[in-house]
């Protein structure tokens, strides 16, 4: 039997063919003007992708990598910093800032949930270089409100740094980036931008421009200054990922080509894409006795579905990889094999919600051994679907 | 809103990604030993995939140029033979053995059915040179028994030449070609293996190499004695379609990958796929209220539906089309209007059948005004491809 593999990971998404080809076919040098004029036009397409004013820069590196930067560049061992965390991500930010010497108040809120912003309020100092935190926790699926947040600095920590970890947030959420004040947001390549991992974006603020300068951590690869120089002339401070800045700007022409090739609109109709294929999922899964992990706050990046108590999500992981070449997420860390999570960000149709609800009725099933009726979680999508097109 | 194209014509059929990166790839001339041993490999793959241990040949045409070949090198002005004809692919052989001044008898099934084989028996007579037939009517989606009408040539005409259009029925039926005889089978390279169109091939069988010597009717590009003495040492005898000749390499890797590398198996694999996934697609669109377009001989290559009377099966294709980026096939000639087609040969998995069903209830509802309840047909496919794996 056919099974054709269909990633369904909240990243690595699914690739944009044309993209690929790109890809394929990017076969130049990074000091020519053939690559200056590819690596500026991709800068100002991210531009209007993350939906600012501020310098955007792309490193060769995973997401991470700008994460590190937004630390290494912006502190100094021993400063203060607020580290809002709700999942496996939010975690990487304490290490993260811990490796540099950096002393984080931490503000968590429980897998699954986001925060009470009045510990936000509690925690929030002047004092605080930074704050970090996830747009979306990539590991529970929940969608943490930055705009709460970036009030709160405004009207308590107007100096402090907003820094974003948006790598599943962007292109699965309307942020006004610039009207909120938001100093640093990260993005990653193998997200909603549909390409392979290897790249990262992240815009910059005046503010962090500024803050920069005072910094005294060490950076080398990952100084932004120097990437700001550079950027400036079309080009890296060292070897880019060239296939993956080809491929970039060949998946941002396809979301502009979305609306008619106006970015702008292009990413918010990425966004609204995620956004009903989310809530479709969602109907589908509990419609089939699914619970979902995130109910509160849940982002439209991936959803988050437990699986009834006794149950491993690992088998419902390795059936449907099994059975239908689907590869969805088990859960990280002590989340694994109590939720899976299954991925909307990026290149993914309402025809690619009905096939996994689809799978997923014949897993539950079969593998767990639920009482479902065939077509009683697609049914439920399709309602979502077919009231958010009448809406349009 | 992204809507991935997804094509469910019946050729040409969804590629394949590795035979994709194959073509991409294939940076040779044609005559080097590095051709030479991706020729060869192909060729040998091909009677796997045929099934026959005669030779087959490779043509950079569509199927059309073979199905020349097969007129062209078999028959002289003035010949008579046999066309059997169900639909506008039966009709295109009458038009070619006119062409080349064959004096056809014709046996004719309305478009839908297949022939009443009392009917080719009083028609077939030993001076026929040839009978050419399809073992798939692609306009109708029928199925003809090719081993019945073998049989019947056996009985009556041991030395007609016995040609098959296969182009979409091999790698949908279980053929037998060297035990029923059949002299010459077709195939295209946009059908079941996977790739774009460009390439036919045909098998090749002792009996139709010796008619050819006789035949008297001008060809030249199609000459299939020349293909044959150039195979031999690996090349053809025109500059061929390089690149579509290493896609259909990886392609047929592929099928044989299906089945632990077993080419045979992964060939029947293939046909086994096509068919649950035509019972599954069937099904589901009966279970909607519609009627199927060639119910008693229905073959596993695509579904032909009828729209209820009244409607025009032309605003299924467009609706389809302009809400799910879905593109199915309309009704040819006469059948414009009344019937669409969607397919199920080569790179097609269950999946695929679901998100075809869960399409075509909204178009049910929306655009034909049908009763139907979401989620009743994707349930009525379900059980089949239930079924369908719990027999195995």
């Amino acid at each position: 039997m056919i099974r054709k593999t269909r990633l369904y990971t909240p990243g690595p998404t699914p690739l944009l063919p044309a993209a690929q080809f790109a890809m394929a076919a990017a076969d130049m040098h990074h000091r020519t003007p053939e690559f200056r004029a590819l690596f500026q036009k991709v800068l100002a397409q991210l531009k209007v992708f993350v939906g600012t004013k501020n310098d955007v820069l792309l490193l060769s590196s995973s997401g991470t990598g700008a994460m590190e930067a937004a630390v290494s560049n912006l502190t100094s061992p021993g400063d203060p910093v607020l580290v809002l965390t709700a999942g496996k991500f939010g975690e990487r930010w304490v290490s993260l800032v811990k490796a540099f010497g950096c002393k984080p108040d931490v503000v968590s809120a429980p897998y699954g949930e986001t925060f009470d912003m009045a510990e936000v309020r509690k925690a929030l100092k002047p004092s605080h270089k930074a704050i970090y935190v996830q747009a979306n926790e990539t590991s529970t699926t929940v969608r943490h409100d930055i705009q709460a947040i970036a009030k709160l600095r405004d009207e308590i920590a107007p100096e402090t740094i907003l820094v974003v970890d948006g790598i599943t947030g962007l292109g699965t959420t309307h942020f006004d980036v610039d009207g909120w004040g938001v100093d640093i947001i990260i993005g990653g390549s193998q997200k909603a931008v549909m390409i392979p991992p290897g790249l990262a974006y992240l815009s910059v603020s005046e503010r962090a421009w500024t803050a920069m300068e005072k910094s005294t951590n060490p950076r080398f690869y990952f100084d932004l200054r120097k990437e700001r120089k550079n950027a400036k002339n079309g080009e890296s401070a060292y070897t880019p990922a060239v296939a993956l800045i080809a491929a970039l700007g060949a998946a941002l022409d396809y979301i502009a080509g979305q609306a008619g090739g106006d970015l702008e609109k292009g990413r918010i109709a990425l966004v609204n894409n995620a956004e009903v294929n989310a809530a479709a999922t969602r109907a589908g899964l509990q419609a089939l006795g699914f619970k979902l992990f995130a109910p509160t706050a849940p982002g439209a990046a991936a959803t988050a579905v437990s699986v009834p108590e006794g149950m491993d999500s690992g088998d419902v992981v390795k059936a449907l990889k099994s059975r239908f070449a689907i590869v969805p997420a088990n859960g990280q860390g002590e989340m694994k094999g109590k939720i899976f999570r299954v991925a909307h960000l990026g290149f993914f149709d309402y025809l690619d919600s009905i096939a996994l609800i689809g799978a997923m009725e014949h897993i539950a099933k079969d593998t767990l051994g639920l009482k479902v009726e065939f077509g009683q979680g697609v049914a439920a999508a399709q309602k979502v679907f077919a009231e958010a097109v009448a809406k349009k």
